[in-house]
């Protein structure tokens, strides 16, 4: 099963593909989409809506697996931008007829390392170690990506063994 | 000129296409975009998507207008849901190489009919009988689509009259 992991954003969405086969993962891509900054919206938007179409057409995944958002009380505008960005990646999965599911941060946590409170370095140890990488990725959006990919085969397993 | 005004949301986006001739308006097209509330999110998304490029290529206007968002620091689950929307409408205008304006809601009936503190009402009568309608649209997000594209010539005829 080919799986994407998405960590969405305006500036930087960290994107992270991998296969899982009877438990064992192997990394096929992972990677950024970066936008340009004084560009006008539509057109940073079109530049993560293309980025990821590329990506989804290179790659075929079955399934993707996006960060539910923690809504943020205090910055609201901030909550809409991330809307905007999250809004494209959920066009794209649907005009791929993708799976698409949603975990909170903490969930992925939970599933990949087995506690909910662990720090985004624990994180980053765990997917590097269980992908078998041998450079840790510059952003942290990546392996927050890949960390997605992989609770959705630890959940999904999950649910057979409870069939 | 032909102009779109839009009026985002995820349920119902209301559309208004005007041409505009030396200050005259001629109403093109109006109505809704409505999406199948039970649908999941990426579909829905997908409709919106579906249903505003298909005006787009049938109309070809050449500006689009969409309402400011005013961002409700009580409910920013609603802007999110909103920026998701309006996320997949400017894709839309940025595919279609469109000219894309936001203006708020008191700039709108400040354009229309010269003060900011309108009522929705107001606003609609003031719509209707500018475009020599017959029938009042049933739902507000029509005319308030309407408004933003007639706020467009406004506002565009009042920056020449400044050149």
């Amino acid at each position: 099963m080919r799986i994407i992991g998405i960590d969405p954003a305006l500036r930087i969405t960290g994107f992270g593909i991998i296969d899982e086969n009877k438990g064992n993962f192997s990394l096929v891509k992972a990677g950024t989409i970066i936008t340009t900054a004084n560009k006008p919206l539509p057109m940073r938007l079109n530049q993560i809506f293309e980025g990821l179409n590329s990506l989804l057409f290179e790659f075929k995944p079955q399934v993707m697996v996006l960060e539910k958002i923690y809504v943020h009380y205090q910055h609201p505008a901030t909550s809409f931008l991330l809307g905007e960005a999250r809004g494209i990646i959920c066009l794209a999965a649907a005009q791929a007829n993708l799976t698409l599911e949603e975990y909170s941060a903490t969930h992925v946590k939970k599933s990949v390392l087995g506690r909910g409170m662990a720090s985004k370095e624990q994180v980053q140890r765990m997917v590097v170690a269980l992908l078998g990488m041998k450079i840790l990725p510059k952003y942290k959006d990546v392996t927050d990506a890949l960390a997605l990919a992989i609770a959705y085969c630890y959940f999904s397993r999950a649910y057979k063994f409870r069939d």
